[in-house]
């Protein structure tokens, strides 16, 4: 398990409920010293959230392990010990609780520091972050999960598997999807180690496996294409590694031959020649319909034709939102507008059209890139996307695919912040 | 394992021998892709070092596990993968090798995306950083080491433990320092599962344990100072922990009366009332001798005399060599002249002062706070400072205690510094 760089963590930060009412706002800190210390050693803490709450240092109550304490009580404690590795949780009462969104959040934190001249004490460690608070409302008719993809860059560098699924917990969320060739360490063969880490992981996370990212990569000799034979080899791979480790969907990124996306013609002899194995498997096949590729297109077609041809159960479509994309994403370091793929400015299918698919999708990646404070994404329109999903009737689910900025630590935020709006979203309809 | 967040990874760049000749230069790259991937998607690196080396894309090898590759070679491979979570070492043929020190590192990534329209294709990836050459030289009449304090703020967001270890290991150290309550978790009742690990990752580190920090924490209890008894019982439990994990050193940090870092009385009994102990587990306590403390002090003299007076072999003195500091440390933000403490614009101890006390000193932590890129560290004076310890016969561990910014992952890059500093000093005497 890592932490976030800053004290006050994200992750952690939620209301508190007693008997249905909110009573109180929680938040993670982390330790500011280069060591754990015994918690007597705590001189409390001061906390104030935005302008509708303040409290002074002997206020908030602190959790470590199981027990829960108040400043007096830890003056007073013998073992209890602030471990370096582990956050810190505070408690601030507030009856009513905090509004859904971003807040304010400001802590002035004292600790005594035996080995510091008195005049120099307590040591006083402040800092102010805009946080998240974990998302409330049921979410209506759909399922919410995260794919690690979200991560990337975060991955392997700031965050580990177990990180990743506690961020994911934190905000509600029930699913998690992930990319083979990149989640699992020793892929194709991880170890049983591995295995048994994994679902000892999702129970504790309480999070079921949905989709697993896989690929079928018909340029992977520089000298020739893919045979279909080779396709189809390269699916079966991952479906059985899918399978062993939960999954119920499976998303083979296809190789493309023309600028907008139309797949390798092999595709079709690869998927087909394992449907029976994807159906003894529990898995649904489904390639990603994304941008610049439309919902009315000859390629999504092609995959309809396919499952009313065949009247296969495991095989469906997938939608990544970023086809709704309306708005352009900013022009990063070195881009111009003229060489950048002209899809990058959004190429805004209607959400409407997504009612006559609707029946032939079976999981949707919740794309996105940037949320900003007020929690109005810059680039998809939420409120008509959710509206046509829902009239539509998809009851599966919406699974975070965070692809903005890549600063370090910024997806956590950007996550919550999706589910935060999201889950408005169904509240208020 | 975490990697860096730069694709150019600081650890693993290093010359590399063939029959004692350098033959060329190695280095560590991150997969820029979301995922990992075959090898025979790699379409080549192009390198270049300063203006002493620049190869195209076909020239470097490449290594995954235990091969090296050719490029021709990685396009015939079949089962050789760039997983996600492992750095591709590159190695770049390069007779003579490179110079000590800093060196600018450019790399031009290509790597071949299947699902991406051919006019857009190799995706290239392009970084430049300065980068640090492993320390090479014998590093004199000393043994090198590392403490995990070094990586404060780091440790536990952007490294864990074997991280730090690898880290230590490629700059050439054999010893590793902890700090009790802060590396090891569960402290100060370890599961097994970690003391097992700890062993594993020493040995395939190949490290030492070295020194152990613990804390006296006389302010304990707000209301009422540490008895001896439980200033006994404190360092009992940290000496028998320390001698668990294989340590032959302890530091307790001590709490202090006054402004002048004056011990807290208790202090002595504490000491002495565990040398029976310390004799019969093999461990040397040593309080460290911290600025604003100066070499010719009556706390020195106390701790000398202690050992006069017992004859123990199992109590030293620890030098932090911060007394050296003879320029000041840069004011920090909301930091000013006037309030913060004097001694950070350094107490300039006289190197040759360590002559008096050499006999009794046991161990180094060879403190720094920022060295450029020349090498030139800002605040120690390593020449004179090496000069003094060699001249005196000092034998034992120089043990890195990086405390300048907390930028993350700066810490790994300024140890390395610091390592190819001193080993080029000592190199040159």
């Amino acid at each position: 398990m890592l932490l976030e760089r800053t004290l006050i963590q994200s992750v952690g930060f939620r209301n508190v409920y007693q008997n249905g009412r909110a009573m109180g706002v929680q938040l993670r800190i982390r330790m500011p010293s280069y060591r754990g210390m015994a918690a007597s050693l705590i001189d409390g803490i001061s906390v104030s959230i935005g302008d509708v709450l303040a409290v002074g240092p002997g206020v908030p109550l602190w959790s470590f392990g199981d027990g829960t304490y108040t400043l007096e009580q830890l003056w007073g404690s013998k073992d209890l010990r602030w471990p370096l590795e582990e956050a810190a949780v505070i408690t601030v009462p507030h009856e009513g609780g905090l509004s859904a969104g971003v807040h304010e959040v400001r802590i002035e934190l004292r600790l005594r520091m035996s080995y510091i001249p008195l005049i120099h004490q307590p040591s006083v460690f402040r800092e102010t972050r805009r946080i998240t608070l974990a998302p409330e409302g049921d979410g209506g008719q759909f399922k919410y999960g995260v794919s690690l993809y979200s991560f990337m860059g975060d991955y392997g560098t700031v965050m580990d598997l177990e990180t990743s699924l506690a961020v994911i917990n934190d905000i509600g969320a029930t699913g998690v999807e992930i990319l083979g060739e990149g989640h699992i360490p020793g892929y194709p063969n991880p170890s049983t180690a591995f295995i048994d880490q994994w679902y000892q992981l999702l129970e504790k996370y309480s999070l079921e496996p949905t989709n697993y990212g896989s690929w079928i990569d018909t340029r992977l000799h520089p000298s020739r294409g893919l045979t279909e034979l080779e396709g189809v080899q390269a699916l079966q791979r991952d479906l059985k590694l899918a399978h062993q480790l939960g999954f119920r969907f499976i998303r083979p990124k296809i190789g493309v031959v023309s600028d907008d996306l139309v797949p390798d013609p092999i595709w079709q002899g690869a998927v087909e020649r394992n449907l029976d194995l994807a159906h003894d498997l529990g898995i649904i096949i489904c390639p990603e319909i994304h941008s610049p590729t439309p919902i009315k297109h000859p390629v999504v077609q092609d995959y309809i034709d396919l499952i009313e041809r065949t009247g296969t159960e495991n095989f469906g479509l997938l939608i990544d939102t970023g086809i709704f994309q309306d708005r352009p994403i900013p022009l990063r370091d070195g881009e111009s507008p003229e060489t950048r793929p002209a899809f990058l400015d959004g190429i805004g299918v209607d959400p409407s059209d997504f009612a006559e698919i609707a029946k032939y999708v079976v999981f949707i990646q919740a794309k996105f890139h940037d949320i900003n404070e007020e929690l109005e994404d810059q680039q998809i329109p939420w409120g008509p996307v959710m509206n046509a999903l829902e009239s539509a009737g998809y009851r599966g689910y919406l699974s975070s695919e965070y692809e903005g900025e890549r600063t370090a630590w910024r997806a956590i935020e950007q996550v919550r912040r999706q589910h935060a709006l999201l889950r408005g979203i169904t509240s208020d309809s």
